[in-house]
């Protein structure tokens, strides 16, 4: 029996440097040949390493969801980073947005005029310095103002004196099949009918931010002109369900090995148990997914159940059932979660691993 | 308004110590009036400062999930630890666990006659230090041998020289509305046969453990020795809709803010949205809970969706909706992947913090 990269305990994460690569340079790619202003989601991965190679092949900047990542970003040296987010700051978090403020590009989302008036009063000064973008509520009813009513917000914006830079908004309507089209349409015309709004109201808009990973390669540029989408640096499972990638663009997996296997011969169920559970995986299960992840190079095999520390795995009827002791290669439904579930990835040319990067940003949920 | 724990950022996850307190003096008492020994499960924690809590009012020793978490605890001084999983060695991890074995006294779980060789292979000697407990599949259908196929696995650990120190079970089809009885019953009958059939094979069989946290205080004692529960420690929302607790038990919630409001005059969904999402919370979400989590001191309200940093909460339609920047409670589903999102719990009696205890064995899932 031979065991995947013997040197590693299991369960551990992988990233293929050379699949990450080419995602990468693929939705650069798309974004200079639709005029879009490529602004990735570093929530996905919480890695330096990684913002490295997507500002080098043509990012603009970061989108983060928290000011403890953009807080690591911009001291790695990040100039430009928009925290996608309706921030509703403490006084020390105000403190910390002007003092990143001082050293980068720094914008936040907001979606009502309470939260700029609380930032007003904790921050008397230098409020130039602060960009903000209102949310749209493009349909996937999260955060976000219907778009006639960004107008207030971006009023108080403008009165505060903070820097009025745009709207955003997060199409997240488009997780489920056949979704990611018509997600697309009502993301441009939420955003263009926010700037109709706001133009209409006096106040120039110039960034219009959309996108989400279902949707990124299916974006028009013209009316929108800048996309976050975040997972397409490794893909996952559920991108892989939604048809949204193949099997061939998943740069991260889970190696895991086989600790229990029945083979349904003493009247219970034929299956391997697997130790990727939901403490590495992650439990996200959307109701349209096969099961709790995939398993790579074995497209009818099913991931039914995750404990912590345990993946239950129906094998195909027709195949042989993996050893006990043998390695899988498994991939989470979302990878987001599944990254900050560990504080290293295993960087490896798909034969052995090279090297560890370190999720710097991992937990910083404030 | 006024503002909850003022002086921490939002998300946070807070432990109430009293509740704590309660819940783990309840949990020893009942384990003293059944006879039952109790070795709680310290995933659900990964604290050191409650496992002292927990060996103070009673515990015999900790039960653990990987080899990771046993090292923390035994370095903290822990005596007695079993890693109640079918472990699959590395000459790394045997080695490790030699180690740990001679520093403590160490049993962990096995299920396969495969697992016991390969770990002979790695252990040349003082195979004697290593305790093993054979798992029983009672009716969880995840890893664990049907009871009369433990014999050759339990055969395999006494010819090989390690200690054979009995069986082992999780009961995991316990979590289930009206589950938790038909559970307790097919634990002690499967643990039970599985004692019968090494008895009858000439092996004595002094450790009969189970228990989960829903059936924990429904064991009988009498047949079964041991019991392992977890959660009971903190409580949490799945408990509580299981009806195997009471509101007043929990003593674990996330301080959140609301970031986000809609009051649903613009044709949209009457909602607010809290910074707690999934990096918080977790994602747990079985199909009997009532959502993602639970509001504390607000029944009637609903989780109806978490993504990384929003949590979506629909509230009574005859109560206010709460205003933006004021905080609330929540209650995770399933509070062992929810501490295991946090380096820290801050401690409190209900009002103020009071200190904060490291999640000391974070993330070690090998």
């Amino acid at each position: 029996m031979s065991v995947r990269f013997p040197e590693v305990n299991t369960p551990a994460t992988l990233v293929d440097r050379q699949r990450l690569q080419r995602n990468i340079d693929a939705m650069a790619e798309y974004a200079r040949a639709h005029e879009l202003r490529l602004r990735p989601h570093a929530k996905t991965h919480k890695i330096v390493e990684i913002t490295r190679i997507q500002l080098q092949a043509g990012a603009v900047g970061l989108s983060v969801a928290t000011l403890g990542e953009a807080k690591v970003f911009v001291e790695s040296g990040v100039e430009d980073i928009f925290v996608a987010y309706p921030v509703w700051a403490s006084q020390e978090q105000a403190a910390e947005l002007l003092r990143l403020a001082n050293k980068a590009r720094l914008s936040i989302g907001a979606d009502s005029v309470e939260a700029i008036h609380n930032l007003a009063q904790r921050i008397p000064e230098q409020r130039e310095r602060i960009g903000i973008l209102i949310e749209v509520n493009s349909g996937h009813n999260r955060s976000g103002r219907m778009p006639p009513d960004v107008v207030p917000v971006a009023q108080a914006v403008v009165d505060a004196g903070f820097s009025f830079r745009g709207v955003f908004t997060f199409p997240g309507h488009s997780y489920g099949p056949d979704q990611a089209k018509p997600a697309v349409s009502d993301e441009e015309q939420a955003l263009a009918s926010a700037k109709e709004a706001l133009v209409a109201a006096g106040i120039p808009t110039e960034v219009l931010s959309g996108g989400s990973s279902p949707t990124a390669t299916l974006m028009h540029g013209g009316v929108v002109t800048e996309m976050r989408p975040g997972v397409y640096v490794f893909g996952d499972a559920q991108q892989l369900e939604l048809d949204r990638i193949g099997w061939d663009d998943i740069a991260l997996t889970i190696l895991t090995t086989v600790v229990s296997r029945d083979d349904g011969s003493s009247g219970s169920t034929r299956r391997i148990v697997v130790d990727a559970g939901s403490k590495v995986m992650g439990g996200d299960r959307p109701a349209w997914t096969t099961g709790f992840g995939r398993v790579m190079g074995e497209p009818d095999a099913r991931i039914t159940a995750l404990s912590e520390h345990h993946g239950t795995i129906i094998w195909p009827e027709e195949q042989d059932l993996p050893e006990i002791g043998s390695r899988l290669q498994v991939i989470p439904n979302h990878v987001c979660v599944a990254v900050n579930l560990v504080d290293y990835l295993y960087v490896t040319d798909g034969n052995e691993p090279l090297e560890k990067w370190q999720v710097a940003a991992r937990g910083l949920n404030c």
